[in-house]
């Protein structure tokens, strides 16, 4: 089961746990505050699933998994842009890693790049790893269908 | 259940009959060719519910409720319209009644004006009747939804 | 010296005379209200033409320049037409013509289709006239530089 | 007559002097790299501004003028910014005041935000200072009527 690795977290007292979060669906959006696309589809398009459905429908958790221009994106300069982009949902930083530019959560899971989207289901399982943009209406097909499935 | 009184079918070789399509999740958008909302958000919106979904998951049908202007929306213009538009789905024209303006699908669904929305699960039973614009996300949940619920 | 061929005249109680409009900057634009890059497009922006600049910078004239569907573009469905998308600048009804389906001034302009734009500068003379859709700024850059003209 | 107060520039050899370029039109454009309104609308706008019109015609600059968070909006961030956004006119870095937040040229120019937009006509003079969002077809025209103007 899918594991976040993060050094430290944002819009949040606690920590988020996807262990926690089992029973409930969950989109993880991962994103870099200098990718255009991130800036410009995904994020918004995160916010957007954070007020199209509620908390108990789905859990959305973002996750910032910087794996270049390090120096520039650290945690003051991503609190800075939280706060411009008036951000709501608990978003996380992916930890860094000893042995390359890449950080841990985004190794793990296999992530090609940002914008990401994850989606995982009641029981915990991931039903969606989306590289690039999505359309609203074919993602709020597979969310209105997970939240449509028996919990565990 | 719901029944379409039309007068007359396009891009259909035989009359859609909601009866028939019981088993499938239906979307019912219906417009009137010079309802600018229609023009602009619910057809370019229907066209997309189209696209996303398959046959098999959603049948998407088109009406033609015309409660004004009368004279200059008849069956040649909206064949015009459709042919211009490139509208792909089959699409009823709502039969005049009688008794006055509104036709007889629209009166006997108690639709508000146009564009209205109204989907239908796979049991035949009406689960959302919208009048107005409807976000393509939303939208798309209540779709996911219904499609994943079991059949008959 | 261009001049408009109309049979009828809506929003206007006298026919527009392009002669009268000398010393003014004139934008025609041509329609088809069943053409869909009109509806989506050329109308809207001709529109913000209109909220843009003062009529004494720029007069905005539509013309219906209509070269096919004849039997559903007529005179009272125009009339619908102008009302439901609430245009309030000038149209004229291009002038049928009997040799064929091409009405007279979309004939005597040259004219390859719709929407087209023609900009006529303050001494009458056509300064564009273009086929299809064109950028608000780069629309906005030529009509500015014809306002700032001298007069005759 | 204005002057650019500015610590590094970036997309250009030689630091941008205003009065090297009298005889054309000049567009200032103010941001920051943390703004919403200016990553989502101002630069976008001037990006377009610089693909519209020639370089002969208007010479687009780009100004970061830091008020806010500044320890995460310096000359690394701000390269990086304008690496992932593709930004390709002259930008450089408003000089740092040492008596308040302010930049000097913000402070010099009297701006009141950011994005600031300020358009300086062939002879050097200030035709329009504007904080916040404005429309592509009326930019268009403003800067349309001074490329219109006769030089010096």
């Amino acid at each position: 089961m899918l594991q976040i690795h993060a050094s430290r977290w944002f819009n949040t007292q606690e920590p988020v746990s996807l262990a926690d979060l089992r029973g409930r669906v969950v989109a993880v959006h991962t994103f870099q505050m200098l990718c255009p696309g991130c800036v410009l589809h995904g994020l918004p398009q995160a916010t957007k699933l954070h007020q199209t459905f509620s908390q108990e429908q789905l859990a959305v958790v973002g996750l910032h998994t910087v794996f270049e221009h390090h120096s520039v994106m650290g945690a003051d300069a991503l609190e800075a842009f939280i706060h411009e982009y008036r951000l709501r949902f608990p978003i996380g930083i992916d930890e860094a890693d000893d042995d390359g530019p890449i950080p841990k959560t985004m190794k793990a899971w296999g992530l090609q790049g940002t914008p990401s989207l994850i989606l995982i289901d009641k029981e915990g399982r991931t039903r969606l790893k989306h590289f690039g943009q999505i359309d609203d209406m074919a993602l709020g097909a597979v969310v209105g269908g997970l939240i449509g499935e028996p919990g565990a």
